[in-house]
């Protein structure tokens, strides 16, 4: 089967893709006009973007994401693309500096609306440590500077496989898959 | 005349009312609910928030407004109140720490509908500097580390008649004004 990725990061695709693959399901990037509400819920913004698509003849999902380190109050939370192309890594670096919990979560939900409009939502979520330095070339954003708990490794210095076992975005991918399959 | 302003924002609300009341206009809160999308472009958020409230028996007014800082790339923008609940002042002075330039401009676009359905938008600009210290009791948001060209005296130092003289609500509302009285 195949499913539309309302999305331009070819990040993202390529990360859900990888977990899509063995299920058979094959993932097209599509260019869909989407509604991109500000809220402080992830699960919030997905949901309306999908919601904002037209039915297609296969499920269309959208994937949004973000950073939410504890000592900054959940910042840069949904709006890490934005905060990632203004003050980038550097100034969420500078934000931490003399900060001794460097808790974080990275949250991911996947929502999907199906050919006859059933709309469902997915949520993945990998704490970690915000690290002191960036380490690492793969990945997007802000993975230089996490690490997941249960890794010594950001996810920048982690293959897309590797990613995949620990991130936010491959648990929601993985649940995501098995709904399309009816296995949940 | 009277103006519904869809906010719930009492510091907008008392600011905005101030500048219409020598025309006559009278500022009615209304809590309608209204679209806030993601964008970088303050007067796209403010027209669609505008555009998804039905057209009412007086014309009904959004605001939007962001403080732009240069050697942020324009951080924290339209995101303003977001990152002012979670960094907060401290936050953005410690993104500032050892910048030379402190050159920000404060932007605020107020749009607003026609019981016809007609739609203008209005927007008001005024640069100024990130101070090294909040100074001030009085607005809110980031109004005690913005001190605007012309004064010496944060917006937060300032009455709500001084700080409209300044301010780039106070612009955007004058215009306002004048288009509800057919002034321009």
């Amino acid at each position: 089967m195949k499913l539309y990725l309302a999305t331009q990061n070819k990040h993202k695709i390529d990360e859900i893709a990888m977990i899509l693959a063995p299920y058979s399901i094959q993932v097209i990037a599509a260019p869909f006009k989407k509604l991109e509400l500000q809220s402080k819920n992830i699960e919030e913004i997905a949901l309306k973007a999908v919601e904002s698509i037209e039915p297609q003849d296969a499920p269309v999902a959208v994937e949004d994401s973000g950073l939410f380190i504890d000592e900054l109050n959940g910042f840069p939370g949904p709006y890490s693309s934005y905060v990632y192309e203004t003050i980038g890594i550097k100034g969420v670096l500078k934000l931490m500096q003399g900060v001794a919990d460097r808790s974080a979560t990275f949250i991911s939900v996947i929502a999907v609306k199906t050919p006859q409009g059933e709309i469902k939502a997915f949520k993945g979520e990998t704490k970690g440590t915000v690290t002191l330095q960036p380490r690492g070339k793969h990945g997007f954003g802000f993975d230089p500077i996490f690490q997941p708990l249960g890794s010594n490794k950001t996810f920048a210095e982690m293959s897309i496989e590797e990613k995949n076992i620990y991130s936010h975005r491959g648990k929601a991918a993985k649940m995501l898959a098995w709904w399309l399959r009816g296995i949940i």
